[in-house]
């Protein structure tokens, strides 16, 4: 298995995506970002690392429950250490993953609704005068 | 501008990512919503969106601020109609988009952590403890 790869930097860089102005570079990390979670089975691998009592799990305990081979997990899982989701630490051959909540959390930050204006609702104004 | 997609059905059909147990069925649904966010395009429409005053952006008017063609934005609004993150009214020959916030907010306990075991962490037993 290969050695966890290093997360992409987006701590820090980005507001929230529902705020005005998002710029091209921001938009293009944080979609990537997201891309890790667009995939059903690196959900599922998340939702494996999760039900392990001591918080982590051999890469290569995932590939019976996944129903998966082994380099397709290696992929996702590389995937998911990329995006900052999950980290790895190489004990012998095999990597041990544990999920990151702190980034998980930062997502959910950027997801942050707080700003948005809604048609008809109490921080809008002018619904219905036409284009901006 | 073709009329608004139906957003898909993951209202209540699912459990937070990160807690054991994830179904299949329900990753494929949950990763098809996450691949809504997972392009800047996409994601700098949700940020044009918000920026207006009034909350609603006409489909026109995102050519210009995105540099992306007529075609090529509505199919990006498709798939953010369809991810149920955005919804479109039809207004003669153009449709107006808004955000839905109850949407973004859906996503964002999907990605609970409160669940979360770390290795090491409060929640967490057996550390190195091997296999589980």
């Amino acid at each position: 298995m290969a050695h966890p790869a290093e997360p992409a930097p987006i701590d820090g860089c980005c507001q929230p995506i529902l705020e005005p102005g998002l710029a091209d570079d921001d938009a293009a990390v944080l979609a990537r970002t997201f891309g890790a979670l667009a995939d059903p089975v690196r959900l599922r691998i998340l939702s494996c690392i999760a039900a392990q009592p001591s918080g982590e799990c051999c890469g290569c305990d995932l590939t019976a429950p996944l129903g998966r081979s082994q380099p397709t997990v290696s992929h996702h899982l590389k995937v998911l250490t990329e995006a900052g989701l999950v980290r790895g630490e190489k004990r012998g051959r095999w990597v041990w993953y544990s999920l990151v909540p702190e980034r998980v959390e930062l997502l959910r930050s950027l997801l942050d609704t707080s700003c948005c204006r809604v048609p008809g609702g109490p921080a809008a104004s002018g619904h219905g005068s036409g284009r901006q």
